[in-house]
């Protein structure tokens, strides 16, 4: 079977992966998620998975994105440095012997002593860009775990910058202070709202962050709804440092999860600027699209 | 047994406790230290920890002091709001049915939106202040889990702002993606004073905490020790936020264990600012000493 008779593609994380069965005329007929996350993989263990994999979506081609393609992953497919074009990321693929799994390589930025990299979000952005999902140039915000901020030209990923938001907010749930305040989901609203508003203007995350417990032990909880405060001042200061990242006044375009691409969107209009929101997972399916049909 | 016939001072926090016994000379007769915290400790159980504690160093009055006070604590000694006094904090005192036990009260601070609460902290700057080991005007800076930075006013704590520094990098080296490069102790040196110099001038810690490790990724690992780089790096966004907390330029008074006021004066010199280290121990002592002289 050849990739374009249909495939199936993988985006593969550090705590959960998503696999889905492609038709020819691009549709999706299958999917499924579960946490089978590189981490909970042991040594060897990915040629087993692969082959469960195609059991349930179809004895087809298989192209893998993500922490896959790491070196805690099944293979490690190098960065292909930014500026960085589909053409680089096709070169850069790591094929098994059977020519039959294609792994995507990652992106790395380097600029002065900045230094970056990606794996799984360059299929989303080549394939939102391809798609006209968001434009070929201009400021694209990715949140997530580690939220990146791309620079697209001509649809080339020209640089990008990472923010350990989403990581921070689960480390501070899970297990710091503040932890008992942060069980709930964060929600749109007041409190949200006020939080933006201070990561927006101050730089003093480490010390807001304890006068959300203080000010609660004190009985003058203003906001109200905690987890909802600190994710927007968390989301704040990604947004007050992601900006930086290009001079232009253009809109930003929101590429992720609905549920994250909204807290993000509505931060970033509270910045003063436009923010458009594209779903991330239909963007890596039209990626991987894209990197199939080049495939043959 | 009175106060002045000796006694035994408790520094009981979250995840552990030391314990002094302290002749009618002021001298430290016997200490032990143990990971008994508050948070260890069984509802009810704090009766039966203190008897123990007069089994292993006297059958004395006894005075407690740091978590043990707040609310999930022994009992609960309310704050004393800002700007706070020794007498303040005796009128403060909780006192057991038999008087054989006094637990000192946190200290608040209120002003505007921002809000503090220290708990144990008081105690030694108030010995420390009337010991002579820091002025009794001045910026003080009392590093640990959640750093205080502190203005004095004759002698009186006037205000003060927690930055959790100390929890953040325990989060980071104990559940972060961070954490295989953090095992190692942090240390004085290059890697330690680059850190510092980032975190000093920039307000992107969360973007260049995982900077470090996309550096490491790609071969760029410049500074070397990234344990003492991170380090650095919050201690220097601690500093940041810490020196505006007082508008003079007059030398920081560090307060505290003895390898982390290294690590905090180093970093307040590199700010262009004096800093004096004094041993929060030994501060403690003499604050304990102050209050029980007081108690009769």
């Amino acid at each position: 079977m050849t990739w374009r008779e249909g495939f199936i593609a993988v985006d593969w994380g550090t705590t959960n992966r998503r696999a889905y069965a492609i038709e020819p005329d691009g549709q999706v007929s299958n999917e499924m998620e579960d946490d089978l996350g590189i981490l909970s993989v042991a040594p060897g263990g990915f040629e087993a998975l692969v082959d469960e994999l195609r059991v349930r979506l179809g004895n087809r081609p298989m192209l893998l994105a993500g922490m896959v393609g790491s070196n805690r992953g099944w293979r490690e497919a190098p960065y292909v440095p930014a500026p960085a074009t589909l053409d680089g990321l096709l070169q850069g693929l790591w094929w098994s012997d059977d020519r039959r799994c294609a792994i995507v390589p990652g992106v790395s930025y380097v600029s002065g002593d900045d230094a970056d990299v990606m794996r799984g979000e360059e299929v989303q952005l080549f394939g939102a860009a391809e798609a006209g999902m968001i434009p070929r140039d201009g400021l694209v915000c990715h949140p997530g775990t580690h939220a990146k901020w791309a620079w697209m030209r001509g649809g080339a990923i020209e640089g990008f910058r990472t923010i350990m938001t989403g990581e921070m907010f689960n480390l501070l749930r899970q297990h710091s202070i503040l932890s008992d305040a942060l069980k709930t989901d964060a929600n749109l609203g007041d409190a949200f709202e006020a939080g933006v508003d201070h990561g927006l203007h101050h730089d003093d995350l480490l010390a807001e962050l304890f006068s959300t417990r203080a000010r609660h032990l004190l009985g003058r909880d203003g906001h109200g709804d905690r987890a909802s405060y600190v994710s927007g001042l968390l989301i704040g200061q990604d947004v007050r440092l992601g900006l930086r990242c290009a001079a232009e006044n253009s809109a930003v375009a929101v590429l992720g999860k609905p549920e994250l691409t909204r807290l993000y969107a509505t931060a970033i209009r509270r910045a003063g600027r436009g923010a458009t929101e594209s779903e991330g997972e239909a963007a890596f399916v039209a990626g991987a699209r894209l990197i199939a049909e080049r495939l043959g």
